[in-house]
């Protein structure tokens, strides 16, 4: 037996037309550790965009009903060479109820319930998700707990990492975001200092208003002796961009290196033995990283994902953090969304256009059944 | 008492003027471990270049006998701020017999011997240097020991580092120089593989004439899929890079990406789960690195120095290190120069020009009494 419902698939075809559609779709019955979700919210997070809609181009799109069809430009294309020709499902997160299970117990004790998952097929009526990675959300509702993974379990692994590797700071950059507003939180929770940077006056506002000590806004004139009086305060010689591309992480590395230039006695030819480390886990601006060669060689850059940190962290870690989600759901871990589409709507040109400019506080939650 | 004789110095004054001479200075008695050393030969090294000239305007400089007086541009001219005013010896490493010793028997050990060391002030006609850092060249001549401590250390730390690690195989850009031809001899004694990049043909010949395997041109239009294929064939996840500007350890990333993308079976839209490790070791390009968004996020890029690298080894290792390079100092780890020169005519146009140029197989070697 087959549950039917709408799903949302996107497919870029060797010839570089990218086709983002709605489609009835099949949903085989549940097994072994599997459950059946009837998704009621999905986040549009960051992390969705590379896959549902990449660089093509929105204007010169052709639009209809539920369909979006769309050139994805070089060198986009032949970057994702691996996916060409392949009809794949989108969205990493999302909630809904468990409407039939597998025949494991962890699975079968789902059933009927609320939960918050990742099937990595979110934007669906329906979704096959893993039931170790479910989470009951009892009185939360499937709105709440739609992003009940991707931002939180990404805002506290940054502060699990900080102190794996001994650090009593973090820099985070575009940090009014959802998740840059979790991360205050945790940090004031757990006595973590933390250095935001955001780009606007505004956003300095909100952060200070939610209680962030350091917040350092990069328009402005005076954006590197700020950014150094706040290392020089807590300490900061580590932090997390989501911008990627241009020169945020420059910027972080070397106002980490003059603050530790300056405590030093002795001119050195090679600079500070502060080692100083940043990562990028997003692509906001898909431009190039910009490195310029001003801070010796004591620095560390690297990508950083979710998957492979928890993997790293282990069951127990996540398992602990996953409690931390679900207790703090609407405060700590809140999300906040700009508008609510359908499935049909998120395919419309305005909505796509808006969305993939992944604006501070502009979220969208899509809930596939209207 | 006290020792008199020629010494080099670097001044940059806070107006951004740089002035490098001959002086005559005075080196006290040693104490403890210390061993005086009359300095017969030192090299002029990349990483010596930074402090001895920098970026200063060397075809506009005033020349006279043993002085050179140079504008240093920005940004390097504030970058250095640490150091202006000061006049401040150079040359890392060079050879020489020790003429006078501390007090210790590690020092009186050395005395009338020839050794190479690191005093960091090697364009000089004696140096300061410490014991535990000086190797004994036995029937070795200054000239051949001169370069004993610098390039082979680095060459073997990075092997001992992929040890470290759990590589089998190494990626070195800039591979045609001294330091890279070591390597290649290393290398092939310790079975790591190595895939060579150079940027001519010549280069090519001149490492497959040493034995190489792998030699990519970058110059070459097929630099990328040559690239793959050594990086397919040897599983070389992990590089060094001298030349930090520019987009070499870009093409390393997305090379090692590309292979790693094509021995998967189902796409991921984050890439590779291979982790990706690069380290920049120089600056002979100055210019920003530019690291491009298509090798996902399991990627990871530092900066190496020999220092620290050899601070985390520990002792014993460094010491094993040490006793390879003596025993080897004329075969695997000998070094070659394109010329001779004195203190003052370090300091003569034509020559400065040229030793700063960094030329593959174009190195000076500077021998204080001429």
């Amino acid at each position: 037996m087959t549950t039917t419902g709408k799903q949302l698939f996107t497919t870029l075809a060797p010839d570089g037309k990218l086709t983002v559609e709605v489609a009835e779709a099949q949903f085989p019955d549940p097994t072994g550790n599997q459950v059946l979700v009837k998704m009621e919210a999905a986040p549009i997070n960051p992390s969705d965009l590379a896959l549902l809609l990449g660089q093509c181009d929105l204007d010169g799109a052709e639009y209809s009903a539920g369909k979006l069809v769309a050139t994805m430009p070089e060198p986009f294309h032949s970057a994702m060479k691996g996916r060409h020709g392949q009809r794949l499902p989108v969205g990493n997160e999302g909630a809904g109820t468990v409407v039939a299970t597998g025949d494991s117990d962890m699975a079968k004790a789902l059933i009927g319930q609320r939960v918050a998952c990742v099937p990595g097929s979110a934007y669906s009526q329906y979704a096959l998700a893993d039931a170790s990675m479910c989470l009951p959300l009892g009185d939360v509702s499937a709105e709440d707990g739609a992003s009940a993974f991707v931002n939180p379990m990404t805002a506290l692994g940054f502060v699990e990492n900080a102190r794996m590797d001994g650090q009593r700071a973090i820099i985070h950059a575009a940090a009014a975001s959802n998740l840059g507003q979790m991360l205050v939180k945790i940090c004031d929770e757990d006595g973590m200092e933390l250095v935001n940077i955001v780009r606007k006056q505004e956003q300095v506002d909100l952060l200070k208003s939610l209680g962030a000590q350091w917040v350092v806004n990069s328009s402005a004139d005076d954006f590197l002796p700020k950014l150094m009086e706040a290392i020089a305060a807590t300490d900061a010689y580590y932090g997390f961009d989501p911008i990627g591309g241009g020169t945020t992480v420059d910027a972080c590395f070397k106002a980490m290196e003059r603050v530790a230039v300056s405590k030093m006695t002795a001119y050195n030819r090679y600079g500070s033995n502060q080692a100083k480390r940043m990562f990028i886990y997003g692509r906001l601006d898909t431009g190039p990283t910009i490195l310029t060669p001003s801070y010796g060689f004591g620095w560390t850059l690297s990508g950083w994902l979710l998957t492979p940190f928890l993997a790293q962290a282990g069951v127990e870690t996540m398992n602990r953090m996953r409690k931390r989600v679900l207790a703090n759901l609407t405060t700590t871990f809140a999300s906040s969304y700009k508008r609510k589409v359908t499935l049909e709507q998120m395919l419309e040109k305005d909505a796509a256009i808006d969305y993939r400019a992944m604006r501070t506080g502009e979220k969208y939650l899509v809930t596939p059944w209207g």
